[in-house]
């Protein structure tokens, strides 16, 4: 029992490193199958096989669920744990899917996604990442704030300038969102976007504005990763 | 009095905080009314209950409006302050449309947008990025400025690559300049775009020395948030 | 003649300021009188109004050059200066116009630009920006020579992929550069763009390299503005 | 022997500078014939005129290459270091297409770009990079692992909102892959985006979230590498 629990829990050993690879090879094997079965036109053989595979990786993910349970000093607390929580929709889709008609099973399975999390489990730099922004945490909501702001009123502004020429694209202010979230994140598909002058000098304006307002999220994150960085080693070493 | 001052002035108190949320909500409710009048083709029943909510949102906001009067210690310090004549120009677009014609309350109403900016009332933080901006002020002109210039070299360089090839796209200077803003600020809509070998070579040089330039006001602004993201706490805890 | 060179030279004085203001408004005149001459189909009257503008431009700039040159203390010292050439340039092509044919003025018009340049002239704030350049110098060197590289192997790395299925887009390495910088820069007009499989996949690995490399020189310039943003203030007090 | 030993290996006798710069030129030359080759419907003269200089290239290149072997202290060690692979690798097509297909030499031909990195050899700055790297690692790994997930989740997410209105475009979870990684780098060819309201917010969410982790890891090596920027200098000067 309590060798069974050093397995499971403790990736520091070689046999709870083995343990956790092998999980974690099955994770993506899991997404592996999940993404080839979208695709369209599969011969019967390959959805087979497929199924095949899957019912492998569900059936060892139940194990793992299970193990996990028993060898949990206390049980209900890993159940709500959020990773017990993770594991059991991981394999909770593909029981309740036996039921119930297909329809439902297809949008069920994106919780599948959850296993993903569980790489992140073992590691440890993410506590890092999380104190960096508990530490930013103010300034990222006042940033994500403000592009919400400057993303309303820029499509707000593009809508009074582009509608009456282009009743199509800019059909709405919501159709101006999008076209808002497209220019100032810089991904600019192209789409839609303004062909008055007007409406072109108004996009100048907003992206000297905005570009500043959507990058900085990112530059104080890394800054105070750079500052965990620097301090985290001297902590762990005395 | 003093209790009607406390619960409209003072949000860290329960009355407060409610009268602060309720007005919070009234905007955001006000403005999603506002992005859902310009979806074209609207039954009659939606505009009458558009039209029925607006009403509400005005007259309350003008309640708000006047006992922020009615309670100012000093009333024509609030009613020249910056969000008092916010809270004004948010109400007095409704006014004036009674008695004018329809076109121009399209263009007054643009004004509510400001409403948004109440919700900025309540946050501390934002005074930690005014400073971040001021301290980093001269830089963020020059780099502002740098980038005029070079969005005009770049349209200018372009101009007379281009021009002579595709004398639709690259019409003149002005046309130029958008494709020069929509290039540095790699939003790359795809509207227009180089086809000769000397503006695509013209195109990387400028990208190579562009990118910088654009990208530097977003990271002096980060930088300078984290850096008073450290001194702040401490000045607060003293 | 004392007086008149502080006025030239002194921008800190009542006279001197309103003299540099008077020199940039007009070359922010030249600019657009240059700008609007590109439009097509100008009428003749307005044509021959921008002629005047220029006329007049030029004319003052002229006597500004020959007074810069008078109130010099050293006089070969200004005329072979960077802003002797550039004051020079931004004249002589009008002059040596008169005699010349017109396909060449066109050419030398450029040359005009180097005006904007006057602008900086009285800003002390790009002091503080060269020297960061200065700073960090061999590393902006290292990651513009990696960004031509990363540039150079994406093209041909593209250039085995795409051009069996799109022999036309990617015709040779050299259109693939082309596809390569606006990847890398990403701006993506989506003129050029992977349509195979292995291109896409390859395009992936390129971009999760390349983002890195191409953002880098920005964050090491914004880096080290900050860094001389906290000590030059204390040098100016002492 | 010494003194060849010191032209080949020391870029700081002058003997030494321009045998190296003698070697990075003869570089440049070889990825530029190289280039030319690849465009379509070349004369047989231009043809002829760049099979002899890739000769002389490859001479020349081998020459070097028996040099260092012969010049190096430990010939072995040599041989199996990194730069000696490269120069091998660098000469080896040349003499193996000698006796095969021409198919197969178009792809070893690929092998000669690693003799860009022949010209980083006498760079030291590179050091400096590489230390940012290593003290990063675990951040950039983690960094690279969540782009990774948060590009597939992306995928699967657009995939359930686009495929039943746009079968063609995004016909699987691969070709959603190509979407979202074209939206999280800000690419945006626009070959392909989503049309549903569904997708639209959900490509705005992600982009709120994705914007920042993608743009994190440029953050934090920049951030290093201006630290390091500081220390350096100090440990040279002592």
């Amino acid at each position: 029992m309590e060798q069974l629990r050093s397995i499971i829990n403790d990736a520091s050993t070689i046999k709870g490193k083995v343990f956790a690879l092998f999980i974690q090879v099955l994770i993506i094997v899991s997404i592996i199958t999940f993404s080839v079965e979208t695709i369209p036109d599969l011969s019967d053989q390959t959805k087979q096989l497929l199924q095949r595979i899957e019912l492998f990786c569900v059936i060892i993910f139940s194990i793992e669920y299970v193990l996990r349970i028993v060898t949990a000093k206390n049980k209900s607390k890993f159940i709500f744990s959020f990773f017990g929580i993770i594991d059991l929709l991981a394999i909770l889709p593909f029981y309740l899917a036996m039921g119930v008609d297909l329809r439902s099973i297809r949008a069920l399975r994106l919780l599948r996604l959850f296993r993903l999390l569980k790489l992140a489990r073992y590691n440890k730099v993410m506590r890092r990442f999380t104190n960096a922004l508990v530490i930013a945490r103010e300034e990222l909501i006042l940033f994500f704030f403000l592009t919400i702001i400057l993303i309303y009123l820029a499509a707000v502004g593009i809508y009074y300038f582009e509608n009456p020429v282009q009743p199509e694209a800019f059909s709405s202010v919501f159709e101006s969102l999008w076209w808002a979230v497209a220019t100032l994140t810089t991904v600019g598909y192209g789409d839609i976007y303004p062909i008055t002058a007007g409406g072109k000098i108004f996009t100048f304006f907003i992206l000297l504005i905005g570009l500043g307002i959507v990058a900085i999220p990112a530059g104080i994150v890394s800054s105070a990763l750079t500052k965990s960085l620097d301090k985290e080693p001297l902590k762990e070493e005395i």
